[in-house]
């Protein structure tokens, strides 16, 4: 917990403008819409062919040097001529949030009173309702631009963009539900991003406090840190008793989406006493959540009653907090889940703010044992039949995947995912590949998350070093942003996304041509890079050198490789040449 | 680099003895030979129903508190009797390796002058040639009792081991050349251990010098280190003038087997030019390793000269060591590889000792652009011509594998290479799955190695964080170490193992019942984990509590799934029934 002073955060938050070497922040317009452009990072090069990469940027103008930020007054909010100038959406500025008890603790976001966006009755006004009747958005247009990263002059054949995404196709993705922009119309700061299997992997941070630790800076600054990193969207999963003000505090400086889980928020109104839950209450908090601008709300509406007996003989029971209080509500009034029973009321606040279903898998495995069981797999049954009640009502929707799946059962969760929801975009969490090294969680789930955003999920959620083990802090937030990043880039690569691939070429073509500050400049963390490089070659001419400390001199594969390809250039082409035409036979 | 006093340094080696709470050192003793007796580790639990854990354990007598190790005597030579009763061996006390030229800066290891072991002329001593006589030996019957990890009194029939492993097995395996156990005769400290895909996945660490760092302690204490932490075996990478020495040192600590790459040690006598080398230098270079003990070496004989025009338009060139090494030497005199052409007679070294080859992929990828492409897949087929050679000559062979592979192409190398090389086992450098983390490649290989593991091969060596930067620390050691057990692990489950399965039950089933102390034990690394838990919740207490940092006791998942568990207990356990017989549709 840090006692820094305004000054000093906002100081600290403004930081981040300059903190990829040899990157700028670049803007991208469109020329569909007026004043709509995009911010990219151009990491700028020492090669004369290639000189500079464009990279995707989920960091907002949080590093654009142009705009000074301050936390107490939030982002600039890019989408409110979008959304303000839409038909069928009203402004109200009277405080619909009287039914909140204020905290004692927090103060509120200064900001608090502004005007909240809702749609009209009998109006329709979700990104989902605009596909279906051929209507591009600015949010779609935004997200097309995002998705080409690597969009630097082509280099030969190898990186002509076939697969450059436009704006139509986001249209067309979203329209048959295969994709998803979560964008709350009261999230006036968001640079929109689109999640589905044919578009690039995206990651989520989760952060938020609980009732043991931080404040409200802390979780602002972790935000930032995350997407500093890379993070696609950030859930805050705070509980206690300050979290509606926590809330509005991130949401007001966040410039990518914003999930919560609100069954959190309703349990401490019912001060944490589950089978004291219901529907009343539980609505007040999605419509006080919707308002504030939240993006994505997890809903457990798939943990039915009659599945809740299937997990009884299971290893590690209900893992999932919002799986866990439904179940207990459910058998303490041995009553259907009022999330299930009260669905179609829900879907009709979704559509009101265009808020996204992330449909919680609340009886995920919580151990290699549980993978793939009956409770699982029933659960996910019912969120097929819920994901098509939501696009009854123009609500999009993803769906929420494990958890701990040993590797040989990952595919089987995409294929039935994927088959029984209509292709809607699959969100997974890891899933852990072995149960057996807490304290190395990132890395046990990164097996599983590169694996299964291969085989086809959309968004992975990232595991940090402390997962089962404590709350995690802003260095375990890095770890664990810049892991899922691999394992997404992994993810992105495997399916023949050339954009991606094009990162590796660069970085790899400096590597083998000792450009030392290139490859790291290139790399999801330049400035370890660069540290691992100094601690044995710490002098600067070493970032010239033809070797490093690994191999030394002598040994350096790069360094004789070089030396053979410039021969072989020099004399040796006509001999390669001969060696082909003969099929490879006769040169000796 | 540390300024140890001697004293102080045995201090450190001896205090690994102690090192995982609540373990301790058990021996399974062999019911086929007398005094054979395998190192295990047990670990205690505060459970009533399982009451301990054994596991796997490559840290020999350094964690047995009843054996004090002084690293200037070595370790005791638990295989010296096996050897030297065995017929076809004989012992010499001279001194053989006159041809040394002694380091001015490391001194000899003290011992130097004992008796070498070599086959007498016309004998067959290998273990495959005892394989396929139907001769079990020692080596085979210490192997097949390691295997049987995990090997606790059976819960219920899901840990009914149908797949424990015989001493017979491991000789039909070794018969086939489907595996190997890499045993040096002269390696007499050696535990030996099984490498094949019928086995557990095994991994190595590469430790080393280079001529820019390092000491010789240093280099034991990275050996100690790695097998602290479960590397099965480790390769010597020391370049530089001091080589013969440091391996020296290293052999006689070693309890895991130890592969070098004996063309380093050949350029250096030829002052790293390359172009200098030749056969006889070479040879006398594999004469000198085979009598310290060294067990398996990697030979670049696959580097045909005709292949290296294929790397030219490749974007990283050849990027092993060995690989380009040879290759200047094959471009330079214009003639076909020298470790090729004397192949046969490399294979008469190896048998004289038993050493296992271990086939250079000197064509490696380097980069994800240049995988699975002519150069590699050309190699891997005179590789392929190679291990029949070697079979021929009753020489065990593992084939080594890339490098960097985006996960879509993992599949195909282990298909490619079992079936050109008769299904030796395959020992790949992770597969790195992206170019562009550096300072995470340990993550980057992980997810490839799990992979691959998963799909058939036998042995992953580690990448640690500095892969591409320098040259690995102590905590580099560990955290490759650490990541590579992770992989090794998750692939032993996905292959069906049912004792690796057993260690992610019980752990499991310590975390659903908030025994936190036996969550830590169990894992690959108590420290760590206790350090994050205690973090945010240090008091002891904690230790004992239904709920971590993470959600805060109203929260917890499982502490509510066990609530909803023992209720069900009490009562609901006829209603499950009811329902189940009902199936599963009425009860509501």
């Amino acid at each position: 917990m840090k006692m820094l002073k305004k000054v000093e955060k906002n100081k600290e938050l403004n930081s981040f403008k300059t903190s990829f070497p040899n990157s700028k922040k670049i803007y991208i317009k469109s020329n569909k819409f007026k004043d709509l452009k995009v911010g990219m990072r151009e990491i700028s090069l020492s090669d004369n062919e290639i000189k500079s990469l464009v990279v995707y940027d989920t960091s907002g103008s949080y590093s654009d040097p142009n705009i000074k930020h301050n936390y107490e007054t939030g982002l600039n909010q890019v989408r409110h001529s979008w959304v303000s100038n839409r038909d069928g959406i009203v402004s109200s500025s009277k405080d619909e949030l009287k039914f909140l008890t204020p905290s004692k603790k927090v103060k509120p976001f200064p900001k608090l009173g502004k005007n909240i966006f809702k749609k009209n009755k009998g109006d329709e006004i979700t990104q989902l309702f605009y596909a279906r009747n051929n209507i591009i958005t600015e949010e779609m247009e935004y997200c097309a631009i995002r998705e080409n990263e690597g969009r630097e002059k082509i280099i030969g054949d190898k990186f002509k963009r076939e697969d450059l995404v436009t704006a139509e196709f986001v249209r067309q993705q979203v329209a048959k539900g295969e994709a998803i922009i979560p964008s709350n119309i009261n999230h006036t700061e968001l640079e929109p991003t689109v999640i589905g299997k044919n578009f690039l992997v995206k990651i989520n941070a989760n952060i938020g406090n609980s009732s043991v630790l931080s404040t409200v800076y802390d979780e602002i600054e972790k935000l930032v840190w995350a997407i500093k990193w890379g993070s696609d969207t950030v859930m805050d999963l705070s509980t206690g008793e300050n979290i509606h003000e926590i809330r509005e505090w991130i949401i007001r400086n966040s410039p990518v989406p914003i999930g919560t889980v609100p069954i959190y928020q309703a349990l401490e109104k019912v001060n944490g006493v589950a089978e004291d839950l219901n529907w009343e209450v539980f609505k007040e908090t999605l419509i006080e959540q919707a308002q504030q601008g939240v993006d994505y709300f997890t809903i457990h509406a798939g943990v039915r009653l009659h599945y809740i007996p299937l997990t009884i003989d299971r290893l590690t029971g209900i893992v999932s907090r919002g799986g866990s209080i439904i179940a207990k509500w459910c058998l303490a009034h041995h009553k259907e889940n009022f999330l299930y029973t009260n669905y179609e009321e829900i879907c009709e606040i979704m559509k009101t703010y265009d808020i996204s279903f992330s449909l919680g898998d609340g009886l995920r495995p919580g151990s290699i044992n549980d993978a793939n069981d009956t409770s699982q797999f029933s659960e996910l049954e019912t969120l097929g039949e819920l994901t098509k009640v939501a696009w009854k009502h123009n609500v999009q929707v993803m769906i929420e995947g494990p958890g701990h799946v040993p590797m040989q059962l990952i595919k089987e969760n995409v294929e039935k995912q994927s088959k029984l929801c209509g292709n809607a975009p699959f969100y997974t969490l890891g899933p852990l590949t072995t149960d057996i090294a807490p304290g190395y969680d990132h890395i046990t789930s990164a097996i599983g998350a590169a694996m299964i955003g291969w085989y086809g999920t959309s968004m992975l959620c990232y595991v940090t070093p402390k997962e089962h083990l404590g709350l995690p802090d802003k260095n375990d937030v890095k770890i664990g942003v810049i892991t899922y990043k691999i394992a997404a880039h992994a993810a992105d690569l495997a399916r023949g996304n050339k954009g991606a691939y094009h990162r590796d070429y660069v970085l790899s073509k400096a590597r083998f041509e000792f450009r030392w500050r290139d490859q790291f400049n290139l790399s999801l963390d330049p400035d370890t890079a660069e540290d691992y490089h100094d601690q044995t070659l710490p002098a600067e001419g070493a970032k010239l050198a033809h070797f490093c400390s690994m191999c030394g001199p002598k040994f350096c594969s790069m360094k004789i490789s070089q030396e053979i390809k410039d021969e072989a250039n020099k004399g040796k082409k006509e001999m390669s040449k001969k060696f082909k035409e003969s099929g490879g036979k006769i040169y000796l």
